[in-house]
C-alpha cells in the first residue's frame, strides 16, 4: 500500500517554492527584470572555465569505458585522494583518502553522516534559524531534530539554551556556517565553546557526540572575517560538503563527506557509509563529474559579486531602519521585519514585487531572509522597492 | 553513537566483488589478457558517439547558469517529457510527464519504488535466481525480503510456490527480467499468469499488490525472443530503469522510476518519490547527465557482442556437457556446476584462471554465473579453461 508517510509530506509545500513559484509567474506578466526575486538560493554566477574545459577533455581523450564506468562505492580513488589532499594543503588536517566519501551534494552527504551516528530515536541538535530541509532528511532516518531558539543578538550560539538542550539522547550537534539563512560565521570563539561543551557532556553521558558540520557555504566568506574550520576544533566532526555554491554547479550533485583525521572512528565511518549508499540507493555522483571537479579543488566560481551584494543591501537597509546582523559569508542576509509578524510583512513586499522569504521557514519568526544571488545591477534598481515598503 | 547496523554490514563482503579483486591481483602476475574474467556486470562496449557530442554540445552552448543549475526534484520537465515520449512510442501505453520520475540508475529507483508501496514490516516477494545486492536495498527500508525458490528447469516462475508465499503481508512483487544472473527473459505467457495470480490475490486481501519491475537489461535481448513489455500486463505496474547497461554509462548513474499510466495512483506515487527523496538525500541525478540521456532514448550502445558472446558460450558448454537455460538476453547465463558444491567449482575454475560466481550468492546453490561482457576473442581464449576444467 501506498505509504502515508511521504503522502502526507505532499500536503506541506514548500513556502520558498510558492513564492519561487509566484514570481516565475509574475514574471510573465511585467518582465523578469521587474521582479525582484530574493527567494531562491540559486548561484548567479557561472562555473569555472576550468571546470568546462576538464569536461571536454575528459570526453575527447579517455576511453568511454573508463570514463563512465563503475565508479567503486566510496567514491573514484584519485578523486578521494586528490579531494583529501585539498584538505590538507588548505587546513592543515591529516586528511587521507580514508576519510573522503565521496557523494551528490551536501542533501546526500548529510543523510549518510544522520545514518551513520544515530539509531532511530536518538536526537539530533541543531540551532535556529535553521535550513527547513533539515527537518525531513532527520525525520526520514527515525531520529529527531530539536532546535536550539536563536541567539538574535548576533546568530551565533545561545550556550545556556545550548546545554541545557544537549541530553543524554544526543548522539549529533548539526551545524551550518557559514549559515543559511542569517549569513553569519561562527566565530573560533563560538566554535571553541561549543566544542568544549560536547566534550564534557559526551564524558559525562560515555557515549561519543559528533558534530555534523554542513558547509555548503565554505567558500563564501567576506573580507577580514573570522573564518575557523570546523573540523579542527572538535575530533569527532563529520564535514559535510557540496560544489553547489563555490563552483556553482548545484545541478550536478556532487560533494563529500570528510570525516575528520582526529576522529577515532574515522575510516569506519567512511566505509559504512558504503552500507549506508547501499540501503538508499545512492550509489555514488557521476563518474564524470567526480574526475571533473577533482581537477579545481583550488578554484571557485567568481564569488565576489556576493560581497557587493552584500555590502549594498546593509548599507541601503540599515539606513532604512532595519536591524540587521552583519553577514560574513554566503548570499544571504537575514533582517528584522518592519512588523512582528514576517509573514505578512513578506506578502507586502511581494506587493512591491519584492520577493522575500519569512524567518518563520527558518524556525526564526519576525525575520526574513534575503537570497541575494542576484545580479548587481538588480540589487541596486531593487533599493527603491525597499524605500517603499 | 556509531549505528551497528551498518558496521556490521561491514563484515559481509560481496563475493562477486572479491573474486574481481582476486582477478585483478592475478592480472598483474600473468598479464589482465590471460585471466578470463567472467566475474563481473560491466558493459563492454562504448557509450554511443551520439552522447558524448550531445554532452559537449551541451557544455559549449548552453548557459552554464541553466546548464548546471537545480534541476527540479521530480527530474527536469523537458527530459520526463521526452522519457514519457519514448515510453508511450516504444510500447504504446499512455505515458506522460507526470508518471516519471528521474533517478540516478535503478538502485536508486529501486530505493524510491520499496518507500512508495511498502511500510516497515511489509513484505516484498522476488524470485530466485535474485542480484544479491536486493537483499541490502529491501532490508534497509524496513521491509522484508521473501524468495521464491528458483523454478530449475526454465527459471520462469514455480506458480505454486509463489502462491502460497503471496500472502497478505506482501505488498510488492519483484521482478527482473531479463533476468540476472540467469539471462532469462519472462514470457508473455509467464507475465499474464504472474499478473492474474496478483490481481486475483490483491482483491482477495483487498489491498493493492504492486509489481516492481526492475529493468535495467531491457534493451538486451536475443533475436526472436518473446520479451513482452511488462507494464502493459498488470495495471500496478512500477517500472524501474537503467542506462547502465543500454548506453554503457553505469558510472554516471541515471536512469527513472516510471509508474503505469494505468496505475490509480500513479501520479501520486511519483510525487511521492520527490519526498522520498527529500528523506534518502538523493535529490535528481546530475543535470547535464539527464539532458545529453535524453538525446539518446531511442538509441543503444552496440549490444549485439553479448549475443554473439552468448552464442559461443552456450554452444560450447552444452557441447561439454553443461546443463544451460538458453539466456534470451543480458550478458549472463547460468549453467549447472559440475558437481554439487558451486564454490568449491568456482574456486577449481579459478585456479585456470577462469572467474565464475557461484550460484548460492544469487540464491541459488549448484548453479555459477558466467557474465560475458567481455571481448569476443577472449571468449574464445577461453574454451580451453573450460574444457580442462
Amino acid at each position: 500500500m501506498i505509504a502515508e508517510e511521504y503522502r502526507k509530506m505532499l500536503g506541506a509545500k514548500s513556502v520558498i517554492r510558492e513564492i519561487f513559484s509566484y514570481g516565475s509567474e509574475r514574471a510573465k506578466e511585467i518582465g523578469r527584470e521587474n521582479v525582484f526575486d530574493y527567494s531562491l538560493g540559486n548561484p548567479s554566477v557561472p562555473v569555472p572555465d576550468k571546470f568546462t574545459r576538464k569536461m571536454k577533455e575528459l570526453l575527447d581523450r579517455e576511453s568511454p569505458l573508463t570514463l563512465h564506468g563503475y565508479s567503486p562505492s566510496l567514491g573514484i580513488d584519485s578523486v578521494r585522494e586528490a579531494v583529501a589532499k585539498s584538505l590538507k594543503d588548505r587546513f592543515g588536517l591529516e586528511y587521507k583518502k580514508e576519510h573522503i566519501f565521496m557523494c551528490s551534494g551536501a542533501a546526500a552527504a548529510l543523510a549518510h553522516a544522520f545514518r551513520a551516528v544515530t539509531v532511530p530515536g536518538d536526537s539530533i541538535l541543531t540551532f535556529a534559524p535553521y535550513f527547513p530541509e533539515y527537518q525531513p532528511y532527520v525525520n526520514l532516518t527515525g531520529a529527531k531534530l530539536k532546535v536550539v531558539p536563536p541567539d538574535l543578538k548576533g546568530f551565533q550560539v545561545d550556550f545556556e539554551k545550548f546545554s541545557q538542550m544537549l541530553t543524554e539522547d544526543v548522539t549529533a550537534v548539526l551545524i551550518n556556517s557559514p549559515n543559511n539563512p542569517s549569513g553569519i560565521v561562527y566565530t573560533t570563539e563560538t566554535i571553541e565553546k561549543l566544542a568544549g561543551i560536547m566534550e564534557e557532556k559526551a564524558q559525562e553521558y560515555s557515549h561519543p557526540i559528533y558534530l555534523i558540520s554542513d558547509e555548503p557555504y565554505r567558500e563564501i566568506t567576506f573580507t577580514g572575517v573570522d573564518d575557523p574550520y570546523i573540523g579542527k576544533y572538535y575530533k569527532n566532526t563529520i564535514t559535510c560538503y557540496s560544489f553547489s555554491k563555490s563552483l556553482s554547479l548545484p545541478g550536478e550533485r556532487i560533494g563529500y563527506v570528510a570525516v575528520s583525521p582526529q576522529c577515532e572512528d574515522a575510516a569506519v565511518i567512511i566505509e559504512m557509509c558504503g552500507q549506508i549508499s547501499r540501503g538508499i540507493g545512492h550509489n555514488c555522483p557521476a563518474s564524470i563529474i567526480q574526475l571533473a571537479v577533482a581537477d579545481c579543488l583550488y578554484d571557485t566560481a567568481d564569488l565576489s559579486v556576493y560581497e557587493k551584494n552584500a555590502q549594498i543591501l546593509y548599507t541601503e537597509l540599515t539606513r532604512l531602519g532595519f536591524e540587521i546582523v552583519r553577514p560574513g559569508g554566503t548570499f544571504y542576509m537575514f533582517p528584522k521585519a518592519k512588523e512582528k509578524d514576517a509573514v505578512s510583512f513578506c506578502k507586502r513586499a511581494m506587493k512591491k514585487d519584492l520577493l522575500l522569504v519569512p524567518g518563520d521557514t527558518f524556525g526564526c519568526p519576525g525575520y526574513f531572509r534575503i537570497a541575494y544571488c542576484i545580479e548587481t545591477e538588480k540589487v541596486e534598481r531593487s533599493l527603491e522597492a525597499f524605500r517603499k515598503l
